[in-house]
């Protein structure tokens, strides 16, 4: 089963969606590991036509290309096994778009994409900082893999919107190594205009949005940004040089009714047809 | 049991409430069936009394007639038992308000109020265009309705608020055949003007309601309008020759807490007291 | 296991924390009984630190002094239970916060303040009015509350906001007793100016809070206040002389995601944040 | 809505089954409150006919009278209740057949049914001995309810099977007052025998079933009774003279599949078949 | 996603396995129709390798060919795709071995195996007679199905085991018209021996088993089979010259923890591996 | 909280009882982390007097000494921190009881005891073989953690009963190296004979209970004992030198009704008052 309108051959397509099934660090409640599965399963019930944009992921070339197999235990090795991946969708001239699992997943990814392009920088859509430097001992986790992509990103480059919780050293740290907005996204705009073409990872993690409209995520924070909210930022993206893109942190075991994973699709439909208009031009 | 303030004798009543459970062509999660039996049992936590517009629907005659008992797998005939049975309440000068079921039960009460008022328009509040001509080849469904409506209806009659989600198609034949408000209720001031006092037809489908608000209804869609924008919306339906109505869509086993079948019925009592306040005039 | 941050010993502590575990009159869904273990368990997956209000009550002497044993079936001994606890808390000069259980609880532990304040106000976030006289024959009830303390407090003092359920009597009565704003916290800064430094017990029912945001509680009302608009009146309260506090009608089990738990955690945190810095002083 | 198969009229019937909705001291999960409801509409999905007995309750006349409403929160109050509705169906000759709520309910049928029969029995079939003298410090609970049908029915009246679990104290206290049969029904043919035709009141706790079969309930105990074990015994109280008999303790809210509440309606179908051969006789 | 062990090629395969994930008829609780996609899911958790019988499903050949997309709304036409669909695979000499979806689905596959093999008999397992002549008026349903298919396969070719539900008349009819089993598989060897090499199609109704084992269904029956019980009876098959079998009626949505998905997929394995080894050797 | 009578302080203890909440090889369903919280809070529901053997745990000398704290994603860290903490238990001549935790934790408590007992022996009672030398690559999972104790136990000192899941190598390996019973616990009185008054090891992996009666857990695999097999196997236990025990792979998650948690207490009240005989004697 593929992500409805994603049926594109890999060789053809311009853009690859891939899984990664991976929440071993999750300390909170876990099963973001079931999100791509559930996600394809639940995109037969939206369309693949936007109102918002009024345009059809069918017009544009996509391919689902299934879920990574990762090991449970090994985090080093899931980190390798996804950047590998990335690498690979990029060595082809595609622009990968991963399902996480847990935000961790993040880095592999990141990983690849920086060794493309030396002067990448982060867009990071979350309710959470994910600035510690190390959680329980261990420097490999979903709460400090910002911080591991600053360790090669380096000062100035990630951007991060939403955020509302977190230690306060996490929010001392921010204001000398990132930019960080609380709460919404407030200076998206001047973010974006500053940026112009350089390459952007685009990161979400869909706990940004609040728990009233996104239920399903293992660490719930009320007070986020609403689906529309969400969805005008993805749409602005559409101005900017995004060379890769994720979303991670649905847990669809804590989503009783659907609508969460519901929201997961179309948040990802309007998230191809941002990206995807680029290559499409 | 019958919905909390509905115990009026059909005789005497000015709106007689039923129930339509069927939900046989539900595409994608069924359980509408459930929602007039289980908004009767939740109706016991809500109260009479409307702070919104300080009325209360114990000062209205408005009976509760049950539920019809409908045949599953055989769809015409399903429409034709609701036809009878809204033909019966409007021949003795009542007012019908039923409760679905999946949306196509608004064809058979549609036809029967057609049958008497043959300059009918409807309203239409819903996430979906409903505007297919057929859905994998069968011409009755939940995503057919409105086009089924339109066959008698025709041009012009049909007024459709906050639509979020469709083939592009259906989005392209309503600009020649209804007039599609997408998201929202901009405009519905205009439309009320322009009917006057001509009868109308209201159909609510509750997912016209964010999932946020209302996770429990089979095809979930991000970015809805509010319970308040709803009774809002409902409240000027007063100002109309509302002639029949019908609220559709509710899935009691998606809705874990209790929460939409709770709204739901504070959804009917506001319905109650906008329509029935020209009743008792 | 105590709730995150407020693990300082009883005699040292400012602000004593306790759980009463009661919802013996649940007269819809109960379950509010579970809710003072269930937010320990919650608090651990947020922050003690608040970006809203830049503190953290680490930085606040709180004891969590775990739950009362409150025997089921007997009304008048749970009442009496609760402010016998709540006078010796007081009587160690401390402040104190009470979760529920149910609603009923607040009449003991506002008993106990009422006896050291005998010039008690009393501010009462709620979607509900609480104003019946009694409840299918009986004087103590969730239902009965509010008119329970006004019994003692008296005309004029109490303050409720966000009031949209209730019988209409309850609705008159309150204009003649009570200062009730519907719906909103509309008023909340004219009356804090009022009230001064006059001494105050605020009681929370958390489902003054839309279901949409908190559907974890027994009886859910559409078209309520959002956390961000709670927060925002919890900050105000600490220009107040808020002497006790309480958050009741977190039902659990009603919470299939841990989003209300999560989100009365956060509640809890910032009514600690705003009380506390008083006493810090 | 009625129990299928139990629409006689009051006057004309032999058996009345009436609900006791009341399950508020409930000390571990609650929710007993709503089973009668549940076992209505689940009804719906079992057959009248009962292929173990060859017979069907549509040959008997049975009358379902709907619900008691009892108040939450005044104990001795719901047991006045419960024995006067009792006491009025036995003085028309009929049956009374109580679907709980918790088991304290069994108090004041059992008072009734004493009233009128000064010689009765009681068979009791439980996980848990019920045996206590307080809880807390109260008199009245589900787990003092036996005890309390003791202080009136005396000495060797009392026959439990199915037990396991229990205080040491309560085992002790049985060996001397009571007939206990650990665990199964072992010994029932025996008591059948000695009891002869004397006046028998029923009440079986359902949580006696193993929770595999029967998990809709607040205190599951491993280790129980099948359906089969129970029919069976059931079945055999038809050679009893069985005055009155209830149902006590589906918590149809842990029923996730529905599976206990089908359960409970075939326990009563097979209650019904066994109680009314004798009054049809 | 293919069910575990069944990815060989179609050309190749001696097993066809398909689903049929319609549910359009069921009275109560719907779902069925997720049956294949869940059972193919839970697959992966399961082992190829059965302990019981000390095969390996790897070393069949068996294709699983996916689900058939089916209207719903209309049985006739559902009933003549599956027809199709079955003809196909048996004019290929393969085994055909359908998932469902509801009971109704069988109707069509039998359809086709009879025109093949006009003296097919059938071995029916299930709680339900699924006798009755029509339901509400419909000819075609779940509750009719194997009386539709006595139309065409003649007295005594039907051999009915496990069954404990149903209207006292379907039971009296089936004594004249096949042979029932109540309760349990007694009999099964001799029907076995009398059946010698005939034909049989083989339908499971997942019902029969004990809702203790199995909740995941819409109609639950206490006092079913055991996995044990039925898995025997599944490997005395291999004695048969079973010519095309079903499993019908999971509902996983019923099934909150998987237990009972994960059952039917080991029914699926042993079955597989029951009518497999006979076309193997 | 502690567990319902395990109250003891850590030095005069005999038997102490700890968490090990870690489930981060899960490859099915996780959350078994959530066990040792879980079963100290049901623990409140069930007796600590055992009417089976007629004994009390209150009579015994036992520390619930709370959870490890264990950090996701370093899997030989966890096992190292979980060494350590038996390594400290045994020092003080206590008996250590670990609750899982998936089945991965036994590693670390045994090597532990090895360290101490280097003829130790292991009974191990479990669903699945757990056998694999690797998963997916990865030496230690809970799939390969029995695997891992005989690579230090060596040939003929595991046990292994219940077994009904693996790979057909795994059952083919331990027919050279360890004792396997299929299905059941056959063979067991033998092998007690056998061990005589050797130091044994007792892991009890819940999964060996058939789902029925113990849905909680990631993998359910039908067929399973029941609780009252497990409990007379769990008596038996007394007979033999129990030098430590865990139980593992309840997963609370999964348990809709609470009946799974409240089975694993009861095994765990009947495995103390089993292993504590002995050292009360």
């Amino acid at each position: 089963m593929k992500f409805i309108g994603c049926d594109c051959d890999y060789q053809a397509a311009d853009i690859v969606v891939f899984g990664a099934p991976f929440d071993g660090t999750a300390s909170n409640r876990p099963g973001s590991r079931y999100a791509p599965g559930a996600m394809r399963q639940e995109s037969e019930a939206i369309e693949t036509y936007s109102p918002y944009v009024d345009k059809d992921i069918c017009d544009l070339r996509i391919c689902d290309d299934g879920d990574l197999e990762l090991p449970f235990g090994n985090l080093a090795n899931v980190v390798d096994i996804i950047e590998e991946c990335a690498a690979k969708v990029l060595s082809g001239g595609k622009l990968p778009v991963m399902l996480g699992g847990e935000h961790l997943v993040t880095l592999g990814a990141a990983k690849a994409v920086f060794a493309k392009h030396p002067d990448l920088c982060m867009i990071h859509f979350d309710a959470h900082t994910d600035l510690r430097d190390d959680y329980l001992g261990e420097k490999l986790s979903h709460a400090t893999v910002i911080r591991r992509c600053w360790d090669f990103l380096g000062n100035d480059k990630i951007y991060q919107f939403g955020i509302r919780s977190g230690l306060r050293e996490e929010f001392e740290w921010a204001k000398k190594h990132t930019t960080l907005q609380k709460f919404d996204f407030g200076g998206l705009d001047e973010v974006i205009s500053k940026l112009g073409d350089k390459p952007v990872y685009l990161t979400i993690d869909l706990d940004v949005v609040d728990p009233s409209e996104f239920c399903g995520t293992g660490t719930p924070e009320a007070g986020g940004v609403s689906f529309t909210a969400l969805r005008e930022a993805i749409e602005k993206m559409g101005k900017l040089n995004i060379v890769a893109a994720d979303l991670v942190e649905l847990a669809p075991q804590l989503d009783a009714s659907g609508a969460s994973t519901a929201l997961a699709c179309k948040v990802l439909r309007e998230l191809l047809l941002s990206v995807g208009s680029e290559s499409n031009a």
